[in-house]
């Protein structure tokens, strides 16, 4: 019995490992395009890319997280013999810290940079959240000025009309580290003879703070109180102020009358030594002078973005449409991008503290925002997206159907052979379809003593396979057409080129060639 | 002392892991203008994106490197508490298997897919060789055909052009793992009675055939024989053949009328039994049929790719053009991409053969070529490559040069303003020369109160540099003009706009301007 335990195969599983998945055809080529649009926009605004690798060492790399309380969560590392302990990345900000120490002797000054690739988690997975995701983020190194966040915020605004997101579904919010200090300051609820106790209270009152959107003004305001219990049952300890000292706190990130003004919040909040904070209202007034208005950048108290390395002004894109979730209930998308200022990084190397800003972009979320809007390559066009199929009837004329291919490709069509066992002919054109192909070329025996070949309009006969319902009819197959060898490559172009118009003429143009084609039926 | 020493700030080493490297801007972009020629000819010949992700389990990714004989080495690898071990992906094909037996029910038969991206290989660095670096690969699952892998040689020889290569600089070269069986068996030297022994010098054959290109025909007839010394001393025992067979060996992989006839020698190693080896002459009958001539593929029976996974046909794409190694000696630059047919791998996961073929290209190696040729864009044109600059004289008014960056990028011009300290207004320049800014933007106060802008040419200006040699001279800072502020930016777009000629244009546009402004001396 052990024995035959032992002699039978073991095969390894087909899977990636938990919490890492993969992307197929067009779910890639919509990304492409638009992380071609957004760094399109950083280089417009004169970031230069760079390309670190996907492992740091683990002392490079340092031990925090961006959105995270703990300190060295969440990263893949391990130890090499020789290389000591390395890790996979988890942001492309830490990289770019250790290349800036690296090489500041090299680099302009600023150096402005921006950044495309995965990063890795080693957290636990959930639905729609994985271990490996793509960040896509610009930095200025070695700026301090306001004027270089006001440039991120107004980037942020423009890559997200670049990639599809209108003006008015979109929202740029900005605040500051410093105005929160200020907020809970004029609260008074930081103790400044008990430093360890205010810097405790003052994480939770942001963790609080941070929640607003999600939990709303009551959830918050029981997060600053005495805690909260959740649906689920779980009770959440509070920051313990005083009911009137919460009402401070609320009154200066959501005030009852809505978040309308919020420089007139800011400056409620800051005392006049309060420099940083200030920086919040020059940023406002570099955007303002641009024409940026409150529709697309404003100031809002109440954005944290969580705990971690953020000095300063911190800011956040966010959609504000709506959208179906995955059970179809309506939800907001929420953030897709945020960033601010971190002027400590560079320091862990050098000893000297550097100033930078910057922005990261959420990429996956971005996309399925746009997918979810119907704003990336999808429907009536990603039916006609896949190759033209040149169909193999007879084998020993592989060479003569490879060169049909060639012709196509040299009209610029996208075109193969079939390459698979050609016995089963159905076979072929259920191949096609399964490739969404617009057109499939055939060229039996008989067709070639003829000098002709049969060009084949798969999309509308799909449709058409839609509409009508006896196959009796279908076997008819009005969705094609003979044209001469000699001349099939314009009229092959003819179909496909449709694919490449704007959706409305497309379905006019499909519609035009479904009924033209049924009319000879 | 010992208490001094721990008090002492111990600071991360600035540095990747060691094998690892940065690239920096247009190394970047002009990697990325090389894939994406690439990936649009995959593309053009029906293969859709896959990206898997980064880590496989070590289980699913197997155990063996296609290049290398021994099992289980250079991988990145570890151990996850949940996850068990896993391990970065160390090329683009073992993630294919896994994908396709995963989703073999869903995807189209054969499946057609591309792919772009980092592998890692644990092994010890060296110059110009990476533990990490780019393959781009496609692959066709599925299908036994030989138009399969006529296609493969084919679009190896369409990538090369469409990237730059001209015809007659590359050569893609195809031969079988039968022909080379079938060469051993004509010679008489693996003995079917003792198959361990026969495979064991089968290797040590392919090993010494492998070599040819390096050590020439000596070098191999000494491996099939007794064995050789290299130059520094060391020795390499041999397969052990007689004189006679070995010169058989060498007869059909490399006569000593030269390498022409591929065929021919096919035709002379196979007897009658062995089809496999038959693939190659109707491949090459294939691309014939295409009218690739043997000026583009050809037959060679001394390629053999290593000892990995490949079970029949092997191509190899190969750069005959010279060019100057790191020390500027003339260098081959050898094979820049290959491949074949690997009918094995997915039988580890289903138990069943499924056929299937593919080529890799080495990007990094290919883009050196490319660079080293001048095909990529570098030269003048990166010269100009660099955002336009706009100078910050008076630091209260950061919103307006803003205004003039923003009105720059409208017009398509890569634009930004200094966002360093602007006090030392040499530094604001010298930051543009160090960006390649092509032009910089001032606008002091005299220049506002009379409506106006200076406009500097830096690159006319950097040029000019060169040839006056008098400081005094360089004073009267020819390179620039005045316009008005309200029509600056059609000025600016001319300079610009010359950096997308081609290069002799540039060149001539370039010398005319340095004429222009050196007349005005």
């Amino acid at each position: 019995m052990a024995k035959q335990r032992k002699s039978k195969v073991m095969r390894p599983q087909a899977r990636p490992p938990k919490g890492f998945r993969d992307y197929f055809g067009s779910e890639v080529v919509d990304r492409n395009a638009m992380l071609e649009a957004v760094t399109g926009i950083y280089h417009r605004y004169g970031f230069d890319p760079l390309e670190s690798p996907a492992v740091e060492t683990v002392e490079a790399l340092g031990k925090f997280l961006p959105d995270v309380d703990r300190p060295n969560e969440g990263v893949f590392a391990w130890k090499e013999d020789e290389a000591g302990w390395i890790a996979l990345r988890y942001d492309l900000t830490a990289p770019l810290a250790r290349v800036y120490a690296q090489f500041r002797n090299d680099l302009p000054l600023p150096y402005r940079r921006y950044a495309v690739g995965p990063v890795w988690r080693n957290e636990k997975p959930g639905p729609g959240r994985f271990r490996q995701f793509f960040q896509c983020d610009a930095d200025t190194v070695g700026s301090g000025s306001p004027a270089a966040d006001a440039e991120m915020c107004m980037m942020l605004a423009d890559i997200l009309e670049a990639v599809g997101i209108r003006r008015g579904e979109y929202i740029v919010r900005l605040n500051s580290r410093t105005v929160l200090d200020g907020i809970m300051n004029k609260a008074g609820i930081l103790d400044p003879d008990r430093p360890e106790a205010a810097a405790q209270r003052r994480a939770t009152v942001m963790r609080a703070i941070d929640k607003l959107d999600r939990l709303g003004a009551d959830g918050v305001l029981a997060l600053l109180g005495t805690g909260r219990r959740d649906e689920s049952g779980d009770y959440t300890p509070g920051a313990g102020l005083a009911e009137n000292e919460a009402r401070v706190v609320m009154d200066l990130i959501a005030p009852a009358d809505g978040r309308g003004d919020g420089a007139g919040r800011v400056r409620a909040a800051l005392s006049d030594g309060d420099a940083g904070g200030r920086d919040v209202l020059e940023i406002e007034k570099l955007v303002r002078d641009q024409g940026y208005g409150p529709d697309r950048i404003m100031i809002d108290t109440s954005v944290v973005r969580g705990l971690g390395y953020y000095t300063g002004p911190v800011y956040e894109a966010e959609l504000t449409i709506m959208a179906a979730d995955a059970r179809g209930r309506p939800q907001q998308f929420g953030s897709v991008a945020g960033g601010g200022r971190y002027d400590g990084l560079v320091r862990r190397f050098t000893g000297q503290d550097v100033p930078a800003t910057g922005v990261s972009l959420g990429v996956d979320r971005l996309l399925s925002a746009l997918r979810a809007g119907g704003r990336a390559a999808q429907g009536a066009a990603e039916a006609g997206s896949g190759p033209v199929v040149v169909t193999v009837m007879d084998r020993d004329r592989l060479g003569d159907y490879q060169a049909m291919a060639a012709e196509l490709r040299s009209a610029g069509i996208r075109a193969e052979v079939y390459l698979g066992n050609p016995k089963n002919f159905g076979n072929q054109l259920r191949y096609a379809d399964r490739r969404n192909s617009p057109v499939a070329v055939i060229e039996g025996s008989e067709e070639r003593s003829r000098g002709v070949v049969l060009v084949k309009d798969l999309v509308a006969g799909r449709q058409i396979a839609e509409v009508i319902d006896t196959s009796a009819e279908w076997k008819s197959q009005p969705a094609q057409f003979e044209v001469r060898r000699d001349g099939f490559v314009p009229e092959v172009l003819r179909l496909v080129d449709a694919f490449r118009l704007p959706p409305e003429e497309l379905q006019a143009e499909l519609a035009r060639r479904r009924d033209f084609y049924l009319g000879r039926l």
